[in-house]
Order: structure tokens, then C-alpha cells, then sequence
């Protein structure tokens, strides 16, 4: 690595958009969770795609790491520039770069965040539906393959990225996909771009899929005497084929843990909260027909939120929980897990996981996105106390074997990054030197991101 | 290539499931449209995956070429051994090796057939939705990343195919995704292999997302004057949310063709099939407002099909299209062209397109999955006609030119093969080389279907 000399360059291309100030690099360095702090060498602001080109050209000629970032949301480390090197922040790229509305597309820059991408939209009738909780950048959200509470229905960003455009290890600019639904045209480039963690190519333009504002949106919370019945609860749901726009289950000690953040009162019991979009004959239907369901479950304390007020401040409690259990015990840092196995196995899951937590002795809420079989235990730990770091790490390694003997996933949202690298390989077997084999065919200097996702040489 | 020593190995490997005779050489060296009869020196049928492996590693070991063959139905030449070597026939791998109904998930072996599936699973109340018309083996679809009339409501193979088995050029076997509804583990090596058409590797196992079958269906047909009242019709349904299982465009001859292949009595006019799935009252009211958008266009002619026997009827025709077509020109091959378009402009791209076959004065009726923006004319064409092929190969150029110009892709279903490569270029641009990257990485020996997708060093 020649950083000096291209360093000198990068300040020639960008001038003051090259910063290499303690404060910049300080930021770019920290992460959401327990990933140790490793500052860049240098944050780059690109304003355009060619700039994004330049400056991987610039890196590649002198070797030098880039990683990309962009609201420094994601929770396995990804946005950390481990091996130094220029932390790209492609948040200056922001713009709404076209509405299609006619064939319900958008054409936004990276650094585009999914809230203001529905602001923008507001007046179209059309709205972007993946929603993570956090207020991330669509880049972002496209490189860790993001979904979130309505994947359900409306699918991850697997299901709502139509196009890409992408700059390569070497600073070529390819662009993936068309603006057609469908295509037979080959690999799937955008497909592979999609989760690929900034580590195959930066991502400098998104052609995404919008979907109309539904007439009618209607959302319920309710709760049951036991997890199982909650999430059987779900699986009729799915197989009578109701059709549900978000469905998330909380447990009791998340129910709690709202009550304190919130002044709610809901009961220390499992919930779910639901929502229905569609017409006004369409949500009447389905929510009678999911209030048989729950009937029949056992399931109690209905509350129908119909007002836009009422929706919004449910959701807003549920997109809240992860800061409001990181205050439930003060001073804490959380370690957030994220596993996904098949709807049958959920019930079983959750439950062994609540028991490996409570033998543990930690404290570790449980919420999930039941109707993707995906859930999260946020383990609280006291920074100070490195055993029960360790019980953490065990719990959420116990959690990550049960979820492959089922057949599922040791991330069904959050992504790799670093934190997951170590389960790879029982993941994938000789699937993940396949990732590598791809990896280097494309970033042979291993530039990219270098630390993230594939298997590394040291 | 080592053939004779290769030739050799298999025999001893699959006794009389390695086929030499003239009479298996020459089926797997056929296809249904105009490429030339290229034969493989022999045909493979293996019935396990651990026996594709080993093949695949005795063709390694000799460089000889494995071009993977299902039911022959591909329209771009896909499955013919364009450079000899081993015909690999999966359909003897005709299990449907479990059926998770709780988990509305089914495995089954590349040679099932999607009728076949569907008859299994009837009993189960789920069923397999993708349907290309053709009864195509399941591994086939999954490698040219089919879809079909029903992708409008339910996806193509993209959308429904979990995880997949799959052989790799050195003999390797990977299994790709998993039974998770979702991951963010990685690249996405099951999107990566659908689509690939057996040039990256073979599909020994899929695992398929099924759907509950609808408590009520309702088909209908209706006529229109122009086409643009057609396609916009069905622009204004999209636009409206209502939820459609099919819709399908036929133009004025096509219609002609299903009266003289079917004995009815349809106007000749531009006409739109649909098809709606769901509860008896979302069905009635979907049924309600498309009528609703059909009379504000000025469609008519409105005949509904609501017993299954009609629908069947319907839906037959339809999937007649090909052969009722080829039949209305007796003694000609057809010439299949597959664009796919954004909605926005359809219209405009099938009008001139019925335009541009006019002009070069040949007979070519257009259909289309018009939900999706995707269409095709059959060209019908004397085999002995030099020029008149060539007319209809200049057809199909400015058609491929126009979808790209639109900022669609020049093949919606169909795939590349042999027939689509020399668009690939334009289509793509760098994105092909990376296509090319990837295929040398995983198969640097180019013994997987060579000649097909990628740019080829000749």
C-alpha cells in the first residue's frame, strides 16, 4: 500500500471532499455494535459516479482498502475500515435522480435514505416498502441485502431492486439489470451485487420497484398465552392464505420493555402486531379472517390501530424497540443476533433460544419477522464484563447451529460482515469457496473491503 | 479432448446409461427451432448426484465438453452440444424427493416435469405456480430462469427456487440457499445459478416455494379495437393494485389462429386473457373493477370462463399458441423473438413491431405476458426461403434494438443460448465481461456448455 501517494491524488481529485481529520475518521471508524474501533486512513465524498471510478482507480494503482458507507446503520460491522485505507461515504449522493411512476420505478442515488426516498414519493400515490427500522441508505440497504418488518409482503431488497449501477475493483462502471420486470439475459448481476457487502463493487445508482399506496391499511396487536400459540398462529395465517403486509412478534419481556418505554400497557405475554393493505373490502376481509384465527389461538386483548396515528405511533413502538432494550438496562451495549429458519421449526426456535438466554443468565429480549421465519434476541451486556461477553457469544453461536440444523440461516437480514464470517463455512461448505472464487476473479487485490464476507489470506 | 478415454471411464461408470447409438445422439442434438443439428458424441443418464459428479469429473479430467439436457423444449438452442462431447440427460433424476407442505416448500430432482409436480402435489392443496407453457423439466427452468403467464402474479424462477443443488465444473457439489424464507449470508449463489444455463454448473436438486391453491379462480376474455386500448388496460390495472394471477395479449391473428386451430369464433381484434386468484369476494371484486377498467377502454366481447372446465379451455388455447401457430402456415419453422419492454412502453414497442413484420412481408403473430411488459411474434417461416429467414433475423435485430433502446432486455424468458449472445454486447456492455470473469473462475476448462451465454474464445 502507497498511501501517501494516493493520498496526494485523492486530495487532488476531490480537494476538501478528502478529509483526513481526526473527526471524520473517528466516525467512520465506531459501529452500531461490539465491533472494535478501526479508523480509516482517509473519507472520501464522491458527488458522482466517474468521481467514484477515480477514486478506485486511484486506490487500485497504489493498493490501498476502500470500504464504502453510508449511514453506519448496519450491525455485523460492515461499514468498519478494518484494513485502513479510504472510507467511502457516498452520503453526498443523495439525489432522486428520476421518478418513473408510470412503470412504478425510481431511480435514486446510493446515499438516498428509504425515509426520505418515501418523502419524495409522497404525492405519486407510490411508496418503497423495505423498511428496516433504521432510517439506512438505500446503497446500503441493496449491499446487505436488507428486508425488515414488511418482507412479508412485500418482499427484501432481492424483490425491489430492478437495476444497478455499480463501479468494479478496477473502476469500471457496469450497469445490472434494465427497467423490464423480468430478463433471461444472463447472470444475474444484479442478483449477486444484492448482499455482496461492498466487497464485488460499489453501488452509485439503484433502479428500485415501488408499489401503490395501498387504499386502505389496517393494524392490530394482540397477545398470547404462549409463543407457540402466537406463532402457529402465524403459520395458519400463511396457509389460509391471508394476505398480511407486516406481521411481528414480540415476547414478553419486549411487551415489558415497550410498557417502559412507551407508558403502554400491554400484558408480559407474547404479541403480535399485524398490518393489512389492500382495498377497504380486501382489510376488512383479511383482518375478520386473521381474527378467527387468533380466536381459535387462544390469542386476547385485540387492539385494532385504524387511525394513521394510532398505525403510526404501533409501528413506531416496534421500530423502536432496539434503543428502548438498550435502555432497558442502562449502560449497556447490545449484541444482536439475527437468525431465519423455516416457518415450521419457528416456535421451536425461539423457545430453546429464550431457554439458552435465561440458562445463560443474560437478558435478552425476543422480537421477530415471524412471517419470514426471522427473529432477533438483543443480548445486553456490561461492557465491562468480559464473561458475559463470552455467554453472549455462546448463546448466539448455539443460535447460529440450530438455525443450519434446521435448515435455515445465521443471518436472515443483518448480513455477514464480520461478525459472521466464522459460520460461512458451516453455512455454505464448499459453497463459500465458491463466494471467494468469485471474489477474486473480480477483486483480485482484494481492495474492496477487504475483511468482509469471503474467506480472507492473511 | 480425450474423448475416446473419456467415452471409456462413463461406460464403465453408467453401463447402458451411456448411450452411443445413433437414434439417442441424434434426439439430443436437436431443437425446436432453427439451429443446426449438432449432435453429441454420446448421451449420459445419470440417476444420482454423487454419478453427475463423477461424470462431470471424468469430462474434467479428458476436457470434454457437458452440455446438461432436460425436455428439450428451450427455444435458443440451449441444450444442443454445439461442440460435441457428453449429452447429459437428467431425466431419469425424476423424484420429487419431499414435500414440506408446512413449510409450502417441495425438493425435487431436475427431471420433474412442472406438470408432473403439480399432479404429485394436488392432493396437498399447494401447487407450483411457474408455467412457461411448455411442460418443461423443473432443472431447465431453473437454468434459463423461466417464467410465463402466470409471473404477473406469482414470479418467475427467480422468485421461486430457495436453494439448489448444484455440480460444479471440477465435480464439486455445492447446495445453494436454504429452507429460510430469506438470507443475507453472502452471495447470492442460487440467483446466480438461475439463469446461468448450465454454463456455471449442473442442477442436481431444487428446492421450490409452492402456494396454497386458490379457494376461487375466474378467467375471462374480452376484445378490443386498437392494441393501445389493450396494453393500456392493462397499465391501468397494474396502476390500481388489482391483484392478477395472468393477463395475456393476443393480437388480432393470433386470434385468427385460435378460431382455425380451435373451431371458435373470437373476433379479429386484439384481445387480453386474465386470470384472478384468491377468496370468492376478493376474486368477485377484482373481477368487479377490471371490468370496470374494460368498459372505460372500450373493450368487449367480455366472456367470462367460471367453471374449471372452461378455464382449462381458455388456458390450453393459450398455451396452444406455438403449435396452433406453426400449423397456420403448414410446412414452416417458426422463429420465436422475446423482448421485455418497461409497461410504460409497450405499446409503442409491439405496435412497431407488428409494423416492422408488415413491412418485410412476413406472417408473424404477436402474444404477450403483458403484466410483465414481455411479448413474442412467432415468425413463420419456408425453410427453403434464404431470404425470407433473413428478413425475419433483421426483424428480430431491430427488435432487440428497440427493447434496449427502451431500456428493456432482449430476452424476457427465453435466454440466451446460441440465438441471443450476439446482443449481449449491447445489452451489458462491461457487465458481459464480468459475465465472462465469472465463468472463468468457476470454469476455466469452459467444458459446461460451451458455446452458450458468455463471449467464447474461438
Amino acid at each position: 500500500m502507497a498511501l501517501a501517494e494516493a493520498l496526494a491524488e485523492l486530495e487532488t481529485l476531490l480537494g476538501d471532499r478528502l478529509d483526513t481529520s481526526k473527526g471524520a475518521r473517528d466516525q467512520h471508524g465506531r459501529n452500531e455494535t461490539w465491533f472494535p474501533f478501526s479508523p480509516p486512513d482517509a473519507v472520501a465524498y464522491p458527488t458522482s459516479t466517474e468521481e467514484v471510478s477515480q477514486i478506485v482507480k486511484i486506490c487500485a494503482a497504489h493498493d490501498v482498502p476502500i470500504t464504502p458507507y453510508g449511514t453506519g446503520t448496519s450491525l455485523e460491522g460492515h461499514a468498519v475500515p478494518v484494513r485502513g485505507g479510504v472510507s467511502l461515504d457516498l452520503m453526498k449522493m443523495d439525489r432522486v435522480v428520476e421518478v418513473l411512476a408510470e412503470d412504478m420505478q425510481v431511480r435514486v442515488q446510493p446515499g438516498v435514505t428509504r425515509v426520505a426516498l418515501n418523502e419524495n414519493l409522497r404525492a405519486t400515490g407510490l411508496f418503497f416498502p423495505v423498511d428496516p427500522g433504521a432510517n439506512a441508505s438505500l446503497g446500503g440497504m441493496a449491499a446487505t441485502r436488507a428486508s425488515g418488518t414488511t418482507t412479508v409482503g412485500y418482499g427484501s431488497m432481492r424483490d425491489n431492486v430492478a437495476a444497478l449501477e455499480v463501479v468494479l475493483a478496477d473502476g469500471r462502471i457496469i450497469r445490472t439489470g434494465s427497467r423490464a420486470k423480468k430478463s433471461s439475459a444472463g447472470y444475474d448481476l444484479t442478483a449477486l451485487m444484492l448482499g455482496s457487502e461492498g466487497t464485488l463493487g460499489i453501488i452509485t445508482e439503484l433502479t428500485l420497484r415501488l408499489h401503490g399506496q395501498p387504499e386502505a391499511i389496517s393494524s392490530a396487536v394482540c397477545a398470547f398465552d404462549t409463543l407457540e400459540a402466537a406463532v402457529e398462529t402465524v403459520q395458519m395465517t400463511i396457509q389460509m392464505g391471508i394476505p398480511m403486509a407486516r406481521i411481528e412478534f414480540v415476547d414478553d419481556l419486549t411487551a415489558q420493555i415497550f410498557n417502559e418505554a412507551n407508558g403502554t400497557d400491554f400484558p408480559a405475554k407474547p404479541h403480535l402486531m399485524i398490518e393489512f393493505h389492500g382495498s377497504e373490502s380486501g382489510v376488512a376481509e383479511a383482518s375478520e379472517r386473521f381474527g378467527e384465527v387468533v380466536a381459535e389461538m387462544g390469542g386476547a386483548d385485540f387492539q385494532w390501530a385504524t387511525t394513521t396515528e394510532d398505525r403510526n405511533k404501533l409501528w413506531k413502538m416496534r421500530h423502536g424497540a432496539y434503543p428502548a432494550t438498550i435502555a432497558h438496562r442502562p449502560g449497556c451495549m447490545g449484541l444482536v443476533t439475527d437468525i431465519c429458519v423455516p416457518i415450521s421449526r419457528l416456535a421451536e426456535a425461539v423457545a430453546a433460544t429464550k431457554r439458552d438466554i435465561i440458562e445463560a443468565g443474560l437478558i435478552g429480549p425476543v422480537v421477530g419477522h415471524v412471517g419470514d421465519g426471522n427473529f432477533h434476541s438483543v443480548l445486553l451486556l456490561d461492557p465491562e464484563d468480559k464473561d458475559e461477553f463470552k455467554r453472549a457469544k455462546k448463546v448466539a453461536a448455539k443460535m447460529a447451529e440450530r438455525a443450519l440444523e434446521m435448515q435455515g440461516t445465521v443471518t436472515g437480514e443483518h448480513g455477514i460482515g464480520m461478525g459472521k464470517t466464522g459460520y460461512m463455512r458451516d453455512e455454505h461448505g464448499a459453497g463459500w469457496d465458491v463466494m471467494g472464487q468469485i471474489k477474486r476473479a473480480l477483486d483480485p487485490q482484494n481492495i474492496l473491503n477487504p475483511g468482509k464476507l469471503v474467506e480472507q489470506d492473511e
